[in-house]
């Protein structure tokens, strides 16, 4: 029971595509993440998918459209749906997931995290 | 699959303490909330509950201490933990919660809503 700073916690780190947990409540995580250019195509098979701009402005992209994000905006991304998140310049964003979710969902690429620091 | 601006959501109300719904995910609410005065103090049996202010700033009261939450700050408050949220000012809260969850918890007052509006 203690109080979180969302740019304390950012100013812990700086690597792109790195989400780090932050919180954990009700078997869901809390994570914060810096994005920088373009993820991989994923989905996730379990899980819906929380993204919130702290800082800066992405895209996410769906096979059939896009939604524009700026600071203060909120998407959920339901499970089984494809997604790719686009950073034209850097976005900090929170997600709140289930602490099953991988981050590059159904596919294994160089992006793949098996293990995420708690900051 | 579309963008939830958290300002737009809060201009749709001005109640204090009465949580609105605005994203489902994995069996958990996103809510906002305005919060203005003293809350009464309750637990929540099987739910733990994240609190992010969004606007303005509040004092979380545990029984044995208090922790002051301002912009950008979250704390979650573990089920079973007696709490009362205190905002001398109003404050706007994002909470992440079970669906499940009652906003008084274990207690019936004139505060409890038993249904809570989607926006």
């Amino acid at each position: 029971m203690y109080k979180i700073n969302l740019s304390e916690k950012l100013s812990l780190f700086s690597d792109a595509w790195s989400p780090k947990i932050i919180a954990e409540l009700n078997g869901q995580h809390v994570k914060l993440a810096r994005l920088k250019g373009e993820f991989v195509w994923h989905s996730h098979e379990h899980e819906d998918e929380l993204f919130y701009v702290v800082e800066g402005a992405f895209r996410m992209e769906f096979r059939d459209r896009s939604v524009e994000l700026g600071q203060g905006d909120m998407i959920v991304v339901p499970r089984g749906v494809e997604h790719r998140p686009v950073a034209e310049n850097e976005a900090c964003v929170l997600l709140f997931e289930p602490a099953s979710t991988v981050n590059t969902g159904n596919v294994v690429s160089e992006l793949t995290k098996d293990h995420l620091d708690r900051i």
